[in-house]
């Protein structure tokens, strides 16, 4: 499996996903899965996938139209005139790919499946979050639904729903992502370090901060080791249930 | 769906259940899904069951001789010697149940799928919980996997795995309980108040505490709402990841 999150705050996104593909236990691997496009001034635009890889990976070269000559390539995800054309574009691609595979056309149960998560910022429009769906829909964030997430959601859902805040700093934002994903890791074999990182600041039109988290990156043991401390504390806090 | 968990301590054991159940989102109802058998001085046994309806409902009537008159029931999870024996005897009730409803016998897959923790002591033994799949057979909880958990298992597992300490008083253990529970209900609609608990004394061989708690509890609207705060308190005093 995979955990990806996409986050929409009021200065901009965050992007985060983790790198662990695996196909049972013993074929296990690290592959990407956060794949950026920018061009300076004009669009910034994050891509996140979950599901098969070869189904993923399919998607993502056809976006880039490498089956062309390098010199001949020109993605239309970098044409596009707004993210709703480019979420159509990607979701026209993703059932196209999964069709291929399967054996009577596209079929989103079957083994050939995967979502994605699509956000950025088109000059013109406002920065934006959407999620697509195998068969090629999708549904834009909105002010109720502030974040999408893909792959082994539930571990790290009921954080994400305790303490986002539209208001949060990057810097906030990012914390909450690692405790989020903390807590997946910690339950989950199929959801792996690194953490790809993306921010986007509204309005910036350009690719911002780009990271790799890896595993023994002294901030991220940090939050490891003091979020289940603070979570001690935190339940001295709460009241006592007297039985 | 559903979530229960069976949770020992070094004191005993700890059983929690919530009570929604539902074939689609216009379909919910309030049912009990814990239940408790006890001889004093000589047993106390308590299970929780997750899956299709009238799968665990047939198999907690079939465990009870509900089939025969009053007079001659004579349940015989009364009379097996061991909580082994009590497993087993749940295990192939279970897949009796199942293998009635399929098409072609037992399929851990179809819809009449169900499972159940069961835990308990009698007299001879050690408190001991069992996790029974719905091919009949079963694992013991270990020192090493302190607490089981059926149904909507993710969301609540982050906190037992932070938090759980064999040490803990039972008042801990619940306040744990209700977090965990919190967590699920607040991410998963299939998962709902009021919970059912039951605590079990070790060596006691009497029922303990049962307990029903409604949504309107004070203490756990507190715990609810405190541990809201709690959280965001402990993400201050997480260190920040500079940007």
């Amino acid at each position: 499996m995979t955990y990806c999150i996409g986050l929409r705050l009021d200065h901009g996104l965050v992007f985060m996903a983790d790198t662990r593909t695996s196909a049972g236990v013993d074929n296990f691997a690290t592959s990407k899965k956060m794949f950026s496009w920018h061009v300076p001034g004009d669009r910034m635009i994050t891509i996140m996938t979950a599901g098969n890889l070869a189904t993923t990976q399919s998607m993502i070269s056809l976006l880039e139209e490498r089956s062309k000559a390098v010199e001949e390539r020109n993605p239309s995800i970098l044409h596009e005139t707004t993210m709703f054309q480019v979420a159509r574009l990607v979701g026209a691609t993703l059932k196209e790919v999964i069709g291929e595979s399967a054996d009577q056309g596209q079929n989103a149960k079957d083994q050939f499946s995967a979502s994605v998560i699509i956000g950025g910022q088109i000059k013109g429009g406002k920065p934006t979050i959407f999620l697509v769906y195998p068969q090629g829909n999708f549904i834009e964030i909105t002010d109720d639904t502030p974040f999408f997430q893909i792959g082994e959601t539930k571990y790290g859902k009921p954080i994400l729903v305790r303490a986002y805040d539209p208001k949060m700093s990057f810097e906030e934002a990012l914390k909450l992502l690692l405790v989020s994903f903390d807590s997946t890791v910690k339950s989950n074999l199929s959801v792996g370090l690194p953490f790809d990182l993306q921010v986007y600041e509204a309005d910036s039109f350009k690719q911002g901060i780009s990271r790799r988290i890896e595993e023994n990156d002294p901030i991220y043991q940090a939050i490891s080791q003091g979020w289940g401390d603070a979570l001690k504390n935190a339940f001295q806090l709460l009241p006592a249930y007297k039985l």
